[in-house]
């Protein structure tokens, strides 16, 4: 038997994109004389629908797809994931539900189990869990035990959930395991992946078919990586990750598929996979919204070169504006940084001063304002005013403002509403300062790029006359490993400060975190690279005490 | 037996507020010579803590403050609600938890079961539904049943959840019901609480004691009436509305508490409701915040007249500082009815005109903005100039923007993203413009503090010669009804089509709504007054294609 995994992406209700996509890729597997072809959890819907689930036109829909692709089925069997509507009268309304499709109809199903609902999933919001015994699928003469994605993974010591499906499963004697998958990246996402795909194929002694999506979904990159394990545990194959890729393997003895790696120098490392990612964030986003062109503020500083590197690949240099918006305040040599920079990508720059507004507002001002002396305020003003006039090129010539905030700066809240924080997307709100400089590095691996002065020189946001951030802030590399113990790790001050860092550093960082809610909620999707990203996967009460 | 409900502000992770104000009702409880005095759902940690419930460390305060209230309960019984760890290996790492202290100790408690996780609701997030057997905490010769909102909750022909706990906990006998709760306010969220709790007393035959929060938590807004129901149905007493509130009776002969309402002229009109909620939610907010004073732009248009009436009525006429920010485009009516409404509320007002600046961004744009015509970039450009001046005052002198869109702006993207749509909090982003206007009428209801001519003119941005709403968007009174449907009801386009309305402009309504995710994405937390309101209530995806 010849199994087929297509590893798409796929759009959310873009029922039209999504099953002539899934149609095409039934036809290249009957092409390479498959006898099942794999598509992933959803995939007729996209990932995540969100609250679109809760429109019953919007099920309808799916289902309508459903039975348009099963009449494609003859001499091929379909798997594929669906929302469904749940027909008892208790219980949720929808079932998140793997179809087997083949000979013109629906021959069977199965309702995920295990919903997660932690981070950035919401499943049990909309999802009714499979409370009914497991049913094995028989097609070709072997037994198929359909799995979506979750259901394979409560298999820690500690386990999320009561239920484990595969141990009900392994009783109905399947032939192989099948497991559609919505797993987005982050960094280090990959290797867990694979170890609870490896763990189920060893402890059931069972083949495992792994299909995963690609692509960005706003905020939320799938990185693909499907895979193929044996028996015996060995991972025979992995699909390629940030694009949409089509293997076919023999059941009976899958080996690799010789088709060349397509994903360019990357090694193994995290920064190589995070480029790649928010390199596919970009890209997708602007994409699939019908955007082509983005615009950004380059200051001469990393943040902003990093991301004007990242979009030059995910769109193009024709597609990219580059504005230096300099003020009083601005170096000269964050001017001739900014422009080598463009120059190297052989981009066009332009330089829009922001004096005159700044003065004009000022003078505005002069009556509310009186002798006060200058603070914060006027630094706001110019960020702000920097945001009026790229939003202004936005509007007028059809731009996206790419934000290049980091994840130190949005954490602290060391930046300005409406100002910096401002754009369509957040490129690097997932990356700490410290993994920007690595990613400047990285960008760097070949020919230098980004200039050795921006990446050397002390960050400042240059709002007023020698500012540096460590005015204001701890060292990035001890702010960094305090933010990532508190926001991926969920450490208290106690633990923090019992790992040995400065007590008074410790609370006056938790606190400036807590106080920033109210910041963050204002800020663009961030594309997210970590395990734990500001934004949907990381859900505070803005009016709250807890350490402040 | 004496029970004491006392229906309470509590504030989310401020643990030492939170235990002083349950120890000080303690105290009151036991001075009225109660039996048992019955605390809200979480009391402890506040409602929702969302994602601090992660930390270790909350979850170690939440069971100290436990502990040391125990301590308290001497001649006294204390039910409250608190999250605990769950102590098994299977499963999520929390219950959400009522407990009964008495005699210096915790002798008993009961985990919720029915875990909401729909609209603003995240429970099971963060916490394992209780599996166990039921059981009833004896004490003083009575049989409690004890309970936690949604817990009573499954009473409907067509139930969310399979199980319902008060089928199980009947069969024990007790003599009473508890119920502790978190159910937030919306237009008619009090009725169906008062039916579902009648239904409840009348179906077991028993007794039934609620208590509520009451208070603003960021966006979620809640309105107390906790409640006695008896065994026959009749609801014997309710606890004010968007106060605290503490009362006591006697479990054998329950009695209306001859407290005076103190609720003021309102009746049973939703307007009144409305009213008193986003008042309660604006000072909730700052108090919580430790902000005392306000600044909004005042339009002449009727939005911003009533968040200006709502916000004097909420901080003080001392605290908020009206700003007229006119345009060459503003007409003198617009300018006249502003002035007029600050005399009204007595209130200085002055006048900030924004010409200079907006010609200043115009030369600075120059170059690149050549000799193309004036669009919808100019307009944009005028409404973030008002924003930076706001936020300009904001910033030096402590204030804090509050934002003046409506719900059917914020639905069909009629704003401007770091303009009109900045601020710290919305006020009347869950507000319909036609329920704007019953607010406007509700606050003249007495004497006219809003002029006639604010609320009769047809609405305008004012952004341009001439400009009317309705020269963008379908009359109100048609879009307000679309929206209803389409946002509150989740019809699709089929159904609103079939109730009459004229297809074209369904089609182009949606695809607005849809089109503007990415917008309403960056919008400041709306105190939330309906059963759907953007933001935490509302998720959809950014990117996707449905209908658009």
């Amino acid at each position: 038997m010849k199994i087929a995994l297509a590893q798409l992406n796929h759009r959310i209700g873009d029922f039209e994109f999504n099953t002539t996509l899934i149609r095409e890729n039934i036809a290249k597997a009957r092409a390479a004389m498959a006898d099942v072809v794999v598509f992933a959890e959803l995939a007729i819907s996209g990932y995540p629908p969100r609250d679109f689930l809760e429109f019953d036109d919007f099920i309808d829909r799916c289902q309508k797809a459903i039975v348009e692709i099963s009449r494609d089925c003859y001499g091929i069997a379909v798997i594929v994931g669906c929302p469904t509507r749940n027909p008892a009268t208790k219980g949720k309304p929808l079932y998140n539900t793997v179809y087997f499709l083949a000979e013109g109809r629906i021959v069977g199903r199965a309702n995920k189990s295990l919903l997660p609902n932690y981070d950035v999933f919401d499943e049990y919001r909309y999802f009714e869990p499979n409370r009914l015994p497991y049913s094995i699928i028989q097609y070709g003469g072997k037994r198929f035990a359909l799995t979506i994605c979750e259901d394979l993974w409560n298999m820690t010591d500690d386990p999320l959930y009561i239920r484990n499906p595969m141990e009900e499963l392994i009783k109905l004697k399947p032939d192989l395991i099948i497991n559609i998958a919505a797993s987005p990246f982050h960094y280090d996402q990959h290797r867990g992946r694979k170890d609870v795909l490896i763990r189920n194929a060893v402890t059931y002694k069972l083949p495992l078919f792994y299909v995963n999506h690609v692509g960005g979904q706003t905020e939320l990159l799938f990185d693909g990586g499907s895979m193929v394990i044996a028996a015996d545990g060995t991972c025979i194959d992995v699909l390629d990750y940030f694009r949409e890729d089509f293997r076919v393997y023999d059941l009976e003895n899958p080996t690799p598929n010789p088709l060349p790696w397509r994903g360019g120098g990357r090694g193994e490392g995290s920064i190589g996979l995070i480029h790649d990612a928010l390199v596919m964030g970009i890209h997708d986003y602007f994409h699939k919204m019908e955007f082509s062109k983005a615009i950004l503020g380059l200051s001469g500083g990393v943040d902003s070169a990093v991301t004007l590197v990242l979009a030059t690949e995910a769109l193009g240099k024709e597609n990219v504006r580059a504005v230096l918006l300099p003020s009083e305040f601005s170096s000269e040599n964050s001017i001739t940084d900014a422009i080598t920079l463009t120059k190297e990508l052989g981009i066009e720059h332009e330089i829009i001063p922001i004096e005159t507004s700044f003065q004009s507002i000022r003078q505005t001002l002069e009556l509310q304002f009186r002798d006060l002396p200058s603070d914060l305020t006027e630094e706001n003003i110019q960020a702000r005013i920097r945001a009026v006039i790229l939003m202004a090129l936005s509007n007028k010539f059809g731009y996206i403002l790419l934000n290049t905030s980091n994840k130190s700066e949005a954490a602290v809240g060391y930046g300005t509403l409406y100002g910096d924080m401002a754009g369509g997307l957040s490129v690097l709100g997932d990356v700490y300062k410290t993994q920007v400089y690595e990613l400047a590095a990285y960008l760097n691996r070949n020919r230098v790029i980004i200039p050795e002065n921006t990446i050397r020189k002390p960050p400042s946001a240059e709002l007023r006359p020698n500012q540096k951030d460590a005015d204001s802030l701890p060292e990035y590399g001890i702010l960094d490993k305090i933010l990532y113990r508190y926001i991926e790790l969920r450490q208290g001050p106690d633990d923090l400060i019992r790992e040995g860092f400065d007590e008074a550093t410790v609370r006056r960082v938790l606190k400036l975190v807590n106080n920033s809610e109210y910041k963050r909620y204002q800020t663009p999707p961030i594309l997210r690279i970590s395990p734990k990203a500001f934004g949907m996967g990381r859900r505070m009460p803005i009016v709250a005490k807890y350490l402040s």
